[in-house]
């Protein structure tokens, strides 16, 4: 079975080409085997495309767990990218087929630009167990220390948290404790970020279930909404995060949120395992 | 550039067919790149195979960090299997050119049989801080709690105890503490054994510099030699690892310890990263 490896910022993918929509199902164990790093070829999660009749392509992500997920920024980056590369007559714009509906992503020369979608700021729709319009720097008291939160969904729930040193910040000891802290229901992705200027911030994230990864593109839009929201930035700015930058913009007329950054090819492989 | 990735017991390979032998140090950058887990291809190590004229070819292996090793039973196993399936004339037993001189290795139907050499069983030669002929049963005081251990090296230093479960053990805490005991100049790595029957033991192991890996095949000889010198085992037993089963024999009459074990082809791919 022929497939393709890529990477967005680190976050990395096996793509296929199907002749047709998966049965989700039946490709879980494949999916297992095939992310496993050891005895597999290795990956975050491994994307379907398979052609369908209302878009350009249609795309499903499983985890390395086997589970399927419904949204993820550097997959369809991956995605875009490579249909774009593999296809002489694609647009520079393609719509693209997604558990969650149609996605719309943009192709520069080497960067890819996806519609993120609107953030959701309401306290108890993110949710946070705080009934607020919007949740902008509330305070958390977590074993003795007091932190300041802003809180985003991009679709999943987000913390955002200024320190004085992202770089340096403990995250492995205070993401676990407020990933699961009383205040958010359904856990959180939690990032600390540290503004460097109204155009640059520098993050670096825990992600619910996951713990610290290289980037997370769902988590670098919550940040820029976050330090807009605080009034710290401008509505577009640079995000950096271990596995690279990640541009985001909060379009204020249609409030919709979009990130621009890279998706890489790694290799070309034929999988002869049984 | 085309490659082939392999795996013995989960101690994954990138293997790259050369035309002549390699410069190692051109290649340090290169055995980086490709085995990160995230932007790379993602393995334990890198190995060049290459015509030579006195063995049926030579073989170089890079670690991940492109610092080259002089041994590694899991990738002489998978390089011999490869040239197997690679040319139909190669006859069932091949002599590999390696930094260490030429090692010979036998192919079954799907397994590969590895001389691994003579055991060293001198404690100053393997070396541990003890003038003795074997170092067999020898207490070692760490934190408060008393370990008997067997020292054996395979040309690199292996510390072996047994432990009532191996499959429990927290080797995580008495790994560290043991590698880095003062006893053991070059430090050392640490098998925890449990032996099940006289031909079957159980082994979980700390790899010196590296922390618990799924398998070591030198460990695995060092553990059949360990409890053959306590009587515990026959010369020739199965050894069960987190990543899968070996099986190891020490020839009372060359004292060459052999091990056989699986090599198994994941994928074929095509490098295609800058």
């Amino acid at each position: 079975m022929k497939f393709t490896k890529m990477h967005g910022l680190g976050n990395d993918f096996i793509l296929i080409d199907l002749p047709e929509s998966p049965q989700l199902e039946a490709w879980e164990e494949t999916a297992i085997q095939m992310c496993d790093r050891h005895f597999g070829i290795g990956a975050d999660g491994l994307v379907l495309l398979f052609p369908v009749d209302d878009a350009d392509f249609g795309m499903r992500i499983l985890n390395r767990d086997g589970s399927v997920t419904e949204q993820c920024g550097n997959a369809i980056r991956c995605a875009g990218r490579y249909y774009y590369e593999k296809n002489s007559s694609a647009k520079q714009t393609l719509v693209i087929q997604t558990r969650i509906g149609n996605q719309t992503v943009s192709l520069t020369e080497d960067e890819v630009c996806v519609n993120m979608g609107e953030p959701i700021l309401q306290g108890l729709e993110i949710p946070v167990d705080l009934d607020l319009e919007r949740v902008v720097k509330q305070s958390i008291d977590v074993n003795g220390e007091r932190f300041w939160f802003t809180a985003v969904s991009m679709g999943n729930p987000h913390i955002v948290i200024e320190v004085e040193d992202a770089a340096t910040f403990p995250i492995e000891i205070w993401g676990p404790l407020l990933e699961t802290h009383a205040l958010f229901p359904n856990r959180a992705n939690i990032e600390f970020i540290t503004v460097r200027s109204a155009t640059d911030i520098q993050m670096r994230v825990w992600e619910r279930g996951v713990g610290q990864t290289l980037a997370c593109g769902s988590g670098a839009c919550a940040v820029l909404v976050a330090s807009v929201l605080n009034g710290q930035t401008e509505t577009k700015a640079q995000i950096e995060l271990l596995g690279g930058e990640l541009t985001i913009e909060w379009n204020q007329e249609n409030q919709q949120v979009y990130m621009t950054g890279p998706a890489t090819f790694v290799f070309e492989g034929e999988w002869v395992s049984s």
